[in-house]
């Protein structure tokens, strides 16, 4: 604290990312990224990259990576954003469209940088709690919103959200905006992007962190009406001009063109997601139906704390949120099969499993 | 205009950034960049960086990068924060501090996105006008103020303000934050980073999109009391917490390290402005005295817009403000000798001078 500090400072609480750990000797199944390499193509680009350019700005509207996006999702160049990431996305959606007069409706568990970006701009928000078996129940947001945003599939418990629930909601609030977070939409869920053509209060934010293996390069990018993406326009430009680098752009053009590789290693994380599943079921684990890159489970004869610690003295590095409610879950990010099998050998071992 | 924008998103008036033109036949000389390509070893580190490692996060503090900067300036690691180019940085600094009851003080002439940071956040704020010979004259900002802000040297002047003159103004301002914007300080200023040392309420921004050659990698950075930095750092971890992606980090890294090509290319660079001030001189412009990358001059005999117009058409792009008490002047950066050698024989071919 300092007498310098905006007073506003002092109540926030920032947003804690998951562990990078400085050892390389971890297997490393805590921050969802993905297990295999970015497309050869997007190595090609970065390669081939001509580094005496950087000297120049990059250009601020990223016309390139949009136009791919606008081409890749049958949208216009003008239904396109892109941002530092999917979090830099929702930092600027929450500043453009929700600092309203009603509150924000949102679940209580869900991606916990969200009631972090509702302090940063003193905005009003109810949380609302998930039914018994981790669902979002939309009949409970029946009621007077400055916005709607939640993470499908949901975050930290992999569950899917139905098209159809979506579009009851979307058609049930005419007038506020529903922000539909789809960073793993990926991994087996159907993408909310066809009900922007229809809807005008629906924005669809993605990343290419998860995966397109590009989570050290910063890429995110929201979908909607033309209006919506006009107001993202007028608040990025108004915090900062150029938030992806040259070489972020070229290397997410590169990625994107790469369906096959795409294709390929996302259905390799869905098939081990399965495998895994049924590996913790016969080990005693509760596992929440996932449609993600990671499951959330838990197990009854351990703590959630107790888990965490075993896996990491073995190397396995795991996410524990302990908040209430979660406190004995843990969220495991599925890598790959050999991983994957390290990790269910490594929990045969405990003594209470 | 949308009915889902926050009400404040009407009264944005977002930057616009210098044209970065998408055909390749045109001398740039409208937004300050290097004519230089980045180090060799900028190159080299981009080269040999393993592009798998791009699947996971980047390391959110950016430690490796924080680190060199605290050594290159004998500071301290939590002295030293780092974003997404000044623009960032600067965003994120008005955000943290000057969201205050007392207005902030700026020049009126100085860098134009200080006063959209002033709108995005709703601050209160009071433009102070240059002298004739387009200075800063600190009496007049002495007055109750919650901050101030200025570029020294200042843009799109050129002109420096002496440390002498910052400390005095450090020491009438106990009570409030004086942020120094150095973007250009390594064309021939003397950086108040010493000042950081022993005074608590100045913060000094830097980037390496100038001096570094590194526009379109997005670095940016600040130095000052460590209460200060805890404050950017909540801020900003309340926002996106990874803005500088992995290459971005190394890269950076590696242009710290080669402060011989630094100090090689910044010198060619000073020459070459002293050469094209001569120049401009001997052809009748007056030329504000400059120690940036660029110079800010007018010709009597031609308005600014008749004279940016006749160097476009001679694929010469420089940089037009257009506002009120400046709009006669041209911004022009600094290339190579030859650039500017062109530049000043296309001049000598207009008529009217």
């Amino acid at each position: 604290m300092s007498k310098f500090w905006s007073p506003a400072i002092n109540q926030l609480t920032p947003y804690v990312p998951g562990e990078q750990p400085k050892v390389d000797n971890l297997i490393k199944l805590n921050t969802n990224e993905n297990p295999y390499p970015p497309s050869p193509q997007v190595e090609e680009a970065i390669r081939n990259y001509p580094i005496e350019r950087l000297r120049l700005y990059c250009d601020p509207d990223a016309t390139a990576l949009k136009q791919s996006l606008a081409n890749h999702f049958q949208l216009e160049y003008n239904n396109v954003f892109v941002g530092n990431g999917s979090d830099e996305v929702l930092a600027l959606a929450f500043m453009a469209f929700f600092r309203q007069d009603l509150p924000l409706l949102l679940p209580e568990t869900t991606y916990s940088f969200y009631d972090v970006y509702c302090h940063l701009y003193d905005i009003d928000y109810r949380q609302i709690p998930l039914n018994d078996k981790f669902e979002i129940d939309f009949a409970d947001y029946n009621q007077p919103n400055g916005g709607i945003i939640f993470a499908n599939p949901n975050a930290p418990t992999g569950r899917l959200t139905t098209l159809e629930q979506i579009e009851t909601l979307l058609q049930s609030n005419r007038d506020s905006l529903v922000i539909v977070d789809e960073a793993y939409i990926d991994f087996g869920g159907h993408s909310a992007v066809e009900l922007t053509r229809t809807y005008d209060n629906v924005l669809v934010i993605q990343t290419f962190s998860k995966s397109r293996s590009l989570a050290g390069l910063r890429i995110g990018f929201a979908l909607g009406h033309e209006d919506l993406i006009a107001g993202l326009e007028r608040v990025k430009n108004s915090f900062n001009s150029y938030p992806l680098d040259s070489i972020a752009i070229i290397g997410a053009v590169a990625a994107l063109e790469d369906n096959d590789y795409f294709e390929e290693t996302t259905q390799k994380i869905i098939d081990c997601r399965e495998w895994t599943t049924t590996q913790l079921e016969q080990l005693g684990f509760d596992v929440v139906p996932s449609k993600t890159n990671f499951v959330f489970t838990r197990h009854s004869s351990l703590s959630g704390a107790e888990l965490m610690s075993y896996l990491r003295s073995n190397n396995l590095l795991v996410r524990h949120f302990g908040k209430p409610g979660i406190e004995n879950h843990l969220r495991i990010t599925i890598g790959t099969p050999e991983e994957m099998n390290t990790l269910i050998e490594t929990l045969k071992l405990h003594p209470k499993i």
